[in-house]
């Protein structure tokens, strides 16, 4: 329960050497204090979140390094984004193995550095932990919104139409490609699944759209299927979607054709990191265009309608889910 | 890589049903969607701090888990304490092996539960991962100081009066009873000597006074002699403690009458979760008068010199010890 150390301590060296170049923010200290600061946004509310990643359940132990510490960052970017937020910055606190050495860290950290970069969300503080199992990732993410206007779950209503962005089920048809699955594609169609599974792809670039347009909004993180009806429950709404309108990928279009029982795997299955929400009818037109500003693709699907349930419909027929929700857990 | 699931995933009862009573504030949304939101106090600087605790490492597989949870919450709040700041929340991320149960979850959100509310720091929302490894507890806990107003590490200047609070090394010397060591104490003794490592007492009633009166600040979680070093370095100064004023328990006296080598076992363990601090000896009377008035103990041990380095003077020679610091890493 401990070491040996010298001047500094094996993990004041670590966080120095490879966490201070992504601590940018003045009020991180270079990672040499026991805490950080920075300036309370004023008229703001902070949006506060965090998911950890752990390896063999979130991430394959041998994906590189810097995928890993980008996923760790996105999966929790992109609940920022579904609620309308501005990252601000976060918080790392990672469980290593002892057999974990320099160039993985070195590696996670340029990955974090990259991202930290891209989304403009520095580091701000972080904890180095051993751990006798697998490596455990856990982020803190603090963003803001203007005071009241975190999108929430609940607020869709009756008459609203139901978006969602990008495409859905590409990162549950990648994972099951890395599990063995062969649906005779051609390599570029394997690559961008499995691209999907291993980095995602957080819309970030929409939240201000979804923040001004939206009655209600998540991320998609848990598959369509299930993390619709979540938002039925606590909006007290029904959907109704239309299956042939779901956005899905030359590629998901192609595994679909070969085994047409990987439709409900890209309905159902999980890591798509895309936005739902609902957008008023009044409001469409302006949202389509903010998105098309933003450069995010988003598609109409379905409506929100009374009483309660997520129905996808299918050719006419109600589509029964063997399973509602992916779970990680 | 996932499970089955029926109207609510396996992460969303436990989620509500544990964790619920925790997360008191309306911001929280009752941990029923993606993230919760605060809002930004004003003309203030948000003060972020993350910091784990691991199973095996950190604390005894068979701890109760309410002493668990209060240990994971309380070593954050000794760093915001020591940075002069007010608690406002935190969030949870939680990696189990399949062996936890619910009795082991109900009683460390019990745990959770007391101290969110004896702190007046709420739950502002959760992840609960699998792994196959030891559970790991991570905290992200962010409070707030007054506009430019958190106390560092750096800001120590020669003539200032070094303090402590409480008293150094019980929970050092609490770990190796419970490691084996046997210094023929009384049960009373050993008593108090492990449960200041079971259950760290930050001084938050102290932060007001910290923020106010000292120069420069800390918690000693990783040694005295260690962490007072790591002051002196980002403070560029130094240090002489009297060891003779270094403050101890009775327990703790008794442990080194019967083993002289204890007395550097209590001067580097780490674990004491009291807070370090320099005051203008200009400041010193406040200093003391608003410690009194908090109710919490506060000792002067030496004084910052201009040069480099922490001295620690007993009986006339500067002590060497075995190991600078110590490190759970």
């Amino acid at each position: 329960m401990g070491g040996d150390s010298d001047k500094l301590s094996g993990e004041d060296r670590l966080i120095a050497h490879y966490f201070g170049p992504v601590a940018a923010h003045p009020g991180a200290l270079g990672l040499s204090d026991d805490a950080a600061f920075i300036a309370a946004p004023p008229d703001c509310d902070l949006v506060l979140k965090t998911d950890a990643v752990v390896a063999g359940i979130h991430f394959f132990p041998d994906d590189a390094a810097r995928t890993v510490a980008a996923k760790a960052l996105r999966v929790n970017l992109s609940d920022l984004a579904a609620k309308g937020a501005t990252p601000l910055g976060f918080l790392l606190s990672l469980a290593l193995p002892s057999g974990v050495g320099d160039a993985w860290l070195s590696d996670f950290a340029e990955g974090l550095r990259g991202d930290a970069v891209l989304f403009n969300c520095p580091l701000f503080g972080g904890d180095t932990v051993r751990t006798t199992g697998p490596v455990v990732i856990s982020v803190a993410m603090f963003g803001s919104v203007p005071r009241g206007a975190m999108v929430r779950r609940a607020g869709a209503a009756a008459g609203d139409l139901v978006f969602v962005t990008g495409s859905i089920g590409d990162a549950a048809l990648g994972l099951a490609l890395r599990q063995g699955a062969d649906w005779g594609l051609d390599p570029a169609q394997r690559q961008h699944l499995m691209s999907r599974y291993l980095l995602p792809q957080p819309r970030n670039a929409l939240a201000d759209a979804v923040r001004r347009y939206a009655s209600a909004a998540m991320d998609v993180s848990d598959g369509l299927a299930g993390d619709l009806a979540k938002l039925c429950r606590v909006s007290q709404v029904s959907a109704d979607i239309d299956v042939s309108r779901v956005p899905l990928s030359a590629a998901a279009q192609a595994a679909i054709a070969a085994d047409p029982a990987m439709r409900e795997t890209a309905l159902t299955g999980g890591d798509d990191f895309e936005i739902l929400c609902t957008v008023p009818p009044a409001k469409a037109g302006d949202f389509r265009a903010a998105a098309r500003a933003a450069g995010v693709a988003v598609t109409e699907i379905g409506t929100i309608g009374a009483g309660e349930g997520a129905r996808f419909l299918h050719e006419g027929k109600a589509l029964a889910f063997r399973r509602a929700a992916f779970s990680h857990f």
